[in-house]
């Protein structure tokens, strides 16, 4: 109530109009007052459109991420893939364990079984050869429970908070655990976001010439993890500058709202809290993805906005009609 | 001749104009040239304008590095700087041969000497901390035989050529074998380049909370070096597309220039050589900082275009009077 009556206070801009997705809720008018006191000249908190940085984590944040990083999916659709020309991994765990689709194996080993599918199947080849795998995975795999494009498993509300947020002078940037190609590949079709402004996770990629051709290629060895601590680095190496609105949903988001919320003037921090069985997946501190317990807390105890998908948002998905 | 003949069939933009410190030369008329055809609507050549990325080395392409590169200089005030605090440096190398000036016994510690110097005058401090050093550094240090602040020891030339591309629709970028954070702490101001386009070597950092607060601490580690083959990979990281125009002017780009030469379409590549002993400083293939050899041979053979200092601009230094 009291941010609203302060929202039009100071003169709600005809464009949050944009969010037509969202049902009429706290968050929602928490984010149109925020815009309209950075964005308004004369307002005490305007800040000047070269520092309207606002990041958004991927995963859960800006499409789903059940009922895996759709990036591990995709790791184990090239594993598969490249099978017939490695037979001995039928028998070589975590190899085993994907080509018999047995996901209580590949639990089972943990974050080294993970990383080991992420070397087998990103790295070896140049990044254009990557970058072109990857368009072409998700311009054709089908997500195992609502068999839509994983394209099309962005959120509505989202693509409608980023495009708002740009009206309004904001630089918008993802900042991902996910891989910074793999991200880049789909950025800009999809959220409008180029490449310069993916921040993620990468592998070791070295200059090579072959054959007289310049190269870059990736190599089996992780540079960087762009994810819980990694976000803040991740954020001052590409951006140079503290962001002054950030967006996650993860105790893997934790830092960077941390960061971002510990800058001076208006700040504006938001966790997407999935509460949405029915239209999406309901999980929060026991998921294994995008497991959400220390930054709901600290959300709780710091005032951030906290997004109830189920009744927040008026659909979920973006584009065809079972919303 | 050719080059100017074809400028003007195509119909050279007036704002070429704008290239006021160069004199009519194959230099400025290449560069003219490569503008007009990638930013002409309707040209065989045309490049839209979210692909039209143009990279800039820093030192010895936009400002000068003799009598060493600055931010070198940089680390020795600092280790002057901290001197009191170290007593101990005063016998230890190759802080004594800073604390007694001694470039020779500096010189011969080589690159450990170096990384040692930065290390210790680089690490230790919070990200902000860093910044405002170098800011203070900055904004008081003189070079020692103009006497100029270093950032008025940037080139005239090429300040222009940067409006120039910009106002041509270009995006453009620093990518410097200095250090980020440094480069940073003046390129806005000085290049009307933001944080966020400039690309350079680095540190670990990490992530901290220090009585409540987060910072991010700078560690005496290097982690990324930006110079030749780290160039192109930096870039990648960084930008996510290949530029279709570098400017470089030492072997330290090389990498650059042939990742930048390789794309498809219409490309750029350019050398700046120190040929003005008069007005700037001369060197090339036998100099410590700044070497120009194998690029120089590369660019002959390959038709790069490379700038003479000395016949091809009017004027070297921004701003002040003597040129």
């Amino acid at each position: 109530m009291c941010a609203l009556v302060f929202t039009q206070a100071v003169g709600c801009s005809s464009s949050s109009g944009q969010l037509g997705s969202w049902n009429d809720s706290v968050a929602r008018n928490q984010i149109v007052d925020f815009v309209s006191r950075v964005a308004t000249p004369g307002s005490a908190a305007f800040v000047p459109e070269a520092e309207r940085i606002a990041v958004f984590d991927n995963d859960g944040c800006l499409w789903a991420e059940q009922p895996a990083y759709f990036q591990l999916l995709f790791a184990m659709d090239r594993v598969r893939a490249m099978a017939p020309s490695h037979p001995e991994r039928r028998t070589e765990q975590p190899y085993q364990a994907v080509l018999e689709n047995d996901m209580k194996a590949l639990a089972e080993g943990g974050e080294r079984a993970l990383a080991q599918l992420i070397m087998a199947s990103h790295a070896g080849m140049t990044s254009d050869e990557f970058r072109a795998t990857a368009e072409q995975w998700l311009a054709t795999a089908r997500h195992p429970s609502t068999g839509r494009l994983y394209t099309e498993m962005v959120y509505q509300p989202m693509l409608e908070l980023l495009d708002y947020l740009r009206d309004n002078g904001f630089k918008t940037y993802i900042v991902s655990g996910g891989g910074i190609e793999f991200v880049r590949a789909f950025s800009e079709e999809v959220y409008g976001i180029p490449p310069e402004q993916v921040v993620g996770s990468s592998l070791v990629t070295e200059f090579e010439i072959v054959d007289g051709e310049p190269v870059l290629r990736r190599k089996p060895e992780i540079e960087f993890i762009d994810d819980k601590v990694g976000k803040p680095v991740g954020i001052l190496s590409h951006i140079g500058r503290r962001p002054i609105a950030a967006f996650g949903n993860s105790d893997g988001d934790l830092q960077m709202l941390q960061w971002t919320a510990a800058g001076d003037g208006a700040r504006f921090c938001m966790l997407v809290h999935h509460t949405d069985a029915v239209r999406e997946f309901a999980y929060d501190r026991d998921s294994h993805f995008g497991r959400l317990d220390a930054a709901l807390d600290e959300a709780n105890a710091r005032g951030w906005t906290v997004v109830d998908m189920q009744n927040d948002w008026k659909r979920v998905f973006t584009d065809l009609a079972e919303n």
